[in-house]
């Protein structure tokens, strides 16, 4: 059974949001309310989206619906976190087959209600729309407490952390393409990597109110994709990166069959949400006092591309558009 | 051919927008910049996001590329115009099926930077990805030179008035899914109501700007559902409305079966995004001053329910979910 009516949509979506649950200054919105939410920043904000596309970022044969609402908006407020700010409203969209129903949906709401409370980050609008595939895509904004970090400040001679651990989503990735929701077992801390990726807003934050850090991103498509575009407005920089295998999560050393393996995924490996930044030199020591989860992965250069373990990188991250 | 890779996605992005474009205190995003685009808004802002998806809201066979990327962004931008606020700036999430290449999205997107180049929105950022279908949400967000308009304000006695033809765009729906493009030369301003709208933010904003201006929306599901959605905040009350087929836009006089069949499409018909708007008594004729195109088309009353031409109005209009 399909959903009746809209209006029994958006039913559901009060359930799960309650309106009530909205920060002072805001305005609920959801068609029913005004044709936009209204809300008042208090300085300068940032805004992003994601598409979060079953069978492209999630499959039904191993998300939950509440996986699926939990992860749609986490990686949009990783997106928040990267930029030093607190998130403070999202906007929704929803496509929808009609294969599926309020049981599908309520839990799937739910999922992504809870994480938006734990942030603090109220619903405020959005649209709905039959659908050929389940889809999302959510608008996220937020505000600075102090700045925003960036990309492209990096110079050389910074030193280069991360916050997170590198690799371990996609090893849950494969583990489930190949097992199903039996890998969760096996491979616990990497399959939830996968399934429920917890974003670094608190990182963030801590890390923006930190005078020596420089820059920040997250990683979402892999350290050996996204480190270039890090560097990449920093004109001719590369980079030099120590990695142990000894370093990885035991997960990652796990299912990979060697140690250089190991590496290689932690390089490739996207969907960690993981933040990486530039750290003016001499300053690592007390951003790892600050933020204790933060490990130095190695330095800028003033020589193009990568150098991981004493050999150049040449191989690439994901790219949606490879084939 | 299907596009090569993300980068070259990217360049055909830059082609259309150029970075220049950019108003003042805005950053330009989309993947490479940083995580999130920057915004200093003077004051209060408004959001709101729709969804644009092959075979639900457009087709393939009679939108041309630029028509889809027009209408993508103009449905946001009414979101805007309702509001009574000028658009500062959207994202931009694309789903793209694999059987389609630059020859087809190099023009959507033109379509789409001409008529965000006419509203002064830059494109600020966005997510792309693999879809099994064509589809667009676009964010969208923008700041009142005064005041927003809301729902929700009418009261009795109050004048309701429309800024655009009502029922035009649905008769050239009608005639598309029927005869293709081909109807565009007996029905052309049908037809273009229905592939092009144009976001009235210009008269939205003079409407922000006139007292006598209770509240606005804009129709988007047709008068019949969006407006008990406009009184909905008004407890109890209903409204009663003159229409004349003479009234109608030829077109849609010319497509109906009868005066009385032209009345039902222009109060069923969705997607004109007219205005809807309440004038306070008295308030309509400045209100005609000032936007040539309004024109009264009845009043608020205290009792709940629409009365149409002395019948109430029992029919609904369109249910993204009804069957």
């Amino acid at each position: 059974m399909s959903i009746r009516s809209e209006q029994a949509f958006l039913d559901l979506i009060d359930h799960a949001f309650p309106t009530g649950a909205g920060r002072a200054g805001l305005t609920q919105g959801f068609g029913r309310g005004d044709d936009a939410c209204i809300v008042e920043p208090g300085g300068a904000m940032c805004l992003s989206s994601d598409l979060f596309l079953e069978d492209v970022h999630f499959r039904r044969s191993y998300f939950s619906p509440a996986d699926i609402g939990h992860k749609a908006l986490a990686v949009n407020l990783s997106d928040m976190a990267a930029m030093g700010a607190q998130p403070t409203g999202f906007l929704l969209n929803l496509m929808t087959p009609p294969d599926l129903d309020e049981t599908f949906f309520a839990p799937l709401l739910e999922g992504m209600a809870r994480l938006a409370a734990a942030f603090h980050c109220p619903l405020l609008g959005g649209d709905l729309s039959r659908g050929a595939r389940l889809g999302l895509c959510v608008a996220v904004w937020g505000e600075a407490a102090d700045r925003f970090l960036r990309r492209g400040r990096a110079r050389p001679g910074d030193e280069l952390f991360v916050v997170g651990r590198l690799g371990l989503a996609r090893t849950g990735l494969l583990a489930l393409e190949e097992h199903g929701l039996s890998a969760a077992a096996k491979l616990p801390a990497a399959t939830t990597a996968h399934l429920r990726p917890q974003p670094r807003v608190a990182e963030g934050l801590a890390l923006a109110g930190l005078p020596g850090v420089r820059g920040l991103m997250d990683v979402s498509d892999g350290l050996a994709r996204d480190l270039p575009r890090f560097l990449a407005l920093s004109q001719g920089c590369g980079a030099e990166l120590a990695m142990a295998a000894g370093s990885l999560h035991p997960e990652v050393r796990a299912a990979a069959e060697c140690p250089e393996a190991a590496v290689a995924a932690a390089m490739l490996g996207g969907e960690d949400y993981a933040l990486l930044g530039a750290a003016a030199p001499g300053a690592l020591r007390s951003i790892l006092a600050s933020v204790p989860e933060a490990r130095g992965i190695g330095r800028v250069t003033s020589k193009a591309g990568i150098v991981l373990n004493g050999r150049l990188w040449t191989a690439e991250g994901f790219d949606h558009f490879g084939r």
